[in-house]
């Protein structure tokens, strides 16, 4: 079944909302198994909101819409959906009592006009709001249907929750089931040129690449008569990714890399510390982030300056004159001083040059990554060396950061 | 001039990316007076991408368009805008060497289909990428103007800032000026009930606030004939805003807060350290996300164990122990050991509750900030609490880095 939704307001062509209702409908559509056709967004217009509701039915079967239930005069999703849909509105006494009594309970006098929100186009079934004042509604004439939902996200949730899913259930005949994996070390177009065999004249599942900064992202989607149908019509299919690109992946799951990491160091009851110069404790904060890093993660040592390399670290200051700062020397030194402070099992550092400005004769995007392990890992140490070769500073720093989480994730597999 | 939005891309209708990109050009292109009629989002489909091309024209001049224009198979936005409007694709030698340098710069090899995007509809404005592979551009024709941009938001803004901007000014007659102004420590409808004065009848210049996590921000913007018309309503209207709200605000030029913290421990020659629990280097990190940071922040620590806070800060066991961890007392013992061991200026300090779980007895979004300060500032220390009342982690560690943020601000111009 083809859905489209239409968010009316004026405030998101402002820029002024972003449209995250559209995207919550839409994931719920998808895991229902429909086909989500359009987004569109329009102003409080009652002439061009008329007009897209009778284009979008083209095409589509349904429409949720979104926004213009409130009780002010440029509210008007629901005059326009009754005329568009050729029905008329009447005064519907239990949504009345309802609006009035959520003034009642809230020791609030309603306003006149919110007498306007208890009319209801002829032959919807309402779906009665529990957290806030404008009705919501589903109503379907000649084969179309279409669905009015207040704009406020919570509001909106709350409605296609508690009622919007019982009420699509009676449109929808396939199951869908879908799995996002994620991988690092690889780019978008070599991810694709290596899943190439099994993405060609492929229909169900269906395979998407989605790169983000650093790392790439790819959903592998089926939908099918069941839900065990589609499951292992996935399931089979990730068998196959694995084997062509399963060195780069780090989720089945859609986790970020830094809870793979903080997951990873509890299972095997490992501790972790930073020795953070040029990511000056991005790679601290994204460990903390993750719920439950406490048990892993005890110190972090920011040492942006070289006195602060010394006398923290205990870095030598005369290996930092002689090999520079920004070395592989130094880096490993940075991580053994963390890893004796901390008596942590692994400890990561990084010293380099996230822009915009490199010392003499040195590249910005240029770092070096150090690691040492306590006695538990065989008191390994060394370094990577990374030149991303960009000016942003804000760019590097993020790469950076992922790359320590990798040289981690690397050091638990046993990989480094 | 009317402008719609067309968003290209099959994640968007699976409800897997959020729409930002509209939300930026929408809020961009009211500030150049240009009036936005629709958003539209569309598959990765040549059919329905053309038809809403072509249909989109029938009411708007201008459409921008984002995403496709990638080296896959399913980028296709460049092909159907150059078939809507009737132009051929040539190969670009220019672009075609800026693609490949990018790869070259990196020691990466360039895959076969990143080709692809050197080709370039006839006749079309390229806007070189210095943020990404894909090559953007504008294109005129017979009255209707059509641009493509790359989908990631961050190449996407790229573009916008440094070449769309340009490329928008000759379809628009009247001058723009707008300053943005930042404040923290008060709410958007409190903010809005004290401005209400200026805020009520005013048309030009227009004053719209936004309420960002924790802060508030003002937008002033005024069109006219000309520049210095335009700039002077604004600043006029500015000096007006600071009679009522002057306390709150921290920034005339929409610089984040940390960024004046670092220029105002510059321009003061203070320095700063930091000793972080709960917010595990999200201090530190935004501090060094500062391009000069590195002049007046050396030390950073993330003492996440109290054997951390013991062992690294010398903060007393017996204490932590009598105390609790989470305590005004433990919080100004912290910054005193980071004082000492770095000595700065200024340190700051935290330990508190962002949650999921608080200990026994205790509530999420508790925490207190410490600050110890050195000779220059007459070894001043103290503590503030805050009480958020949230179990929101993410909510509660980005409040409790701000405040941080507001306690060095408000030492920095002796407000403490």
């Amino acid at each position: 079944m083809n859905v489209s939704i239409i968010a009316v307001g004026t405030e998101l062509l402002f820029g002024q909302t972003v449209n995250t209702n559209a995207t919550y409908i839409s994931n719920q559509l998808n895991l229902m198994g429909f086909n989500v056709m359009y987004h569109h967004v329009v102003g409080d217009n009652s002439g061009r909101l008329k007009a897209l509701i009778i284009s979008t039915f083209v095409e589509s079967d349904m429409i949720i819409l979104t926004g213009g239930l409130g009780p002010t005069q440029d509210d008007l999703t629901k005059e326009i959906v009754a005329e568009a849909m050729g029905v008329d509105l009447y005064f519907d006494e239990r949504c009345y009592r309802e609006v009035k009594s959520y003034f009642d309970d809230r020791n609030r006098i309603m306003a006149e006009n919110n007498r306007k929100q208890a009319y209801i186009p002829v032959g919807a079934e309402v779906f009665h709001n529990e957290a806030g004042t404008a009705p919501a509604f589903g109503i379907e004439k000649d084969g179309k249907c279409a669905i009015c939902l207040p704009g406020p996200p919570r509001e909106m949730k709350w409605l296609f929750e508690n009622c919007v899913v019982d009420y699509l259930k009676r449109f929808s005949s396939k199951q869908m089931y879908y799995r996002v994996i994620r991988t690092i070390g690889i780019g978008e177009s070599d991810l694709e040129t290596k899943l190439l065999p099994i993405i060609d004249n492929q229909k169900d599942p269906t395979i998407a690449t989605y790169a983000k900064e650093g790392e790439c992202t790819l959903r592998v989607a089926s939908q099918r008569e069941t839900m065990t149908e589609a499951q292992l019509a996935v399931e089979n299919m990730i068998r196959e990714i694995d084997k062509l690109i399963g060195k780069y992946i780090y989720s089945y799951n859609d986790e970020e890399l830094a809870e793979v990491v903080v997951r990873k160091l509890r299972e095997n009851k490992l501790s972790l510390s930073s020795a953070e110069s040029c990511t000056g404790g991005m790679f601290a904060s994204c460990i903390t982030d993750v719920p439950g890093a406490s048990n892993v993660f005890s110190h972090g040592f920011v040492t942006y300056s070289e006195t602060a390399k010394a006398g923290v670290l205990g870095v030598d200051s005369k290996i930092i004159e002689e090999c520079s700062v920004v070395s592989s020397e130094v880096a490993v030194l940075m991580a053994k001083g963390a890893q004796k402070s901390s008596n942590s099992d692994i400890a990561i550092s990084i010293t380099g040059y996230a822009g915009p400005e490199a010392d003499e004769g040195r590249e910005n995007g240029n770092a070096f990554i150090g690691y040492a392990c306590g006695n538990k890992l065989g008191n390994k140490s060394g370094f990577i060396e990374i030149n991303t070769k960009r000016n942003d500073r804000k760019w590097n720093r993020n790469f950076f950061k992922l790359r320590m989480l990798l040289v981690v994730y690397n050091i638990i597999n046993d990989a480094i």
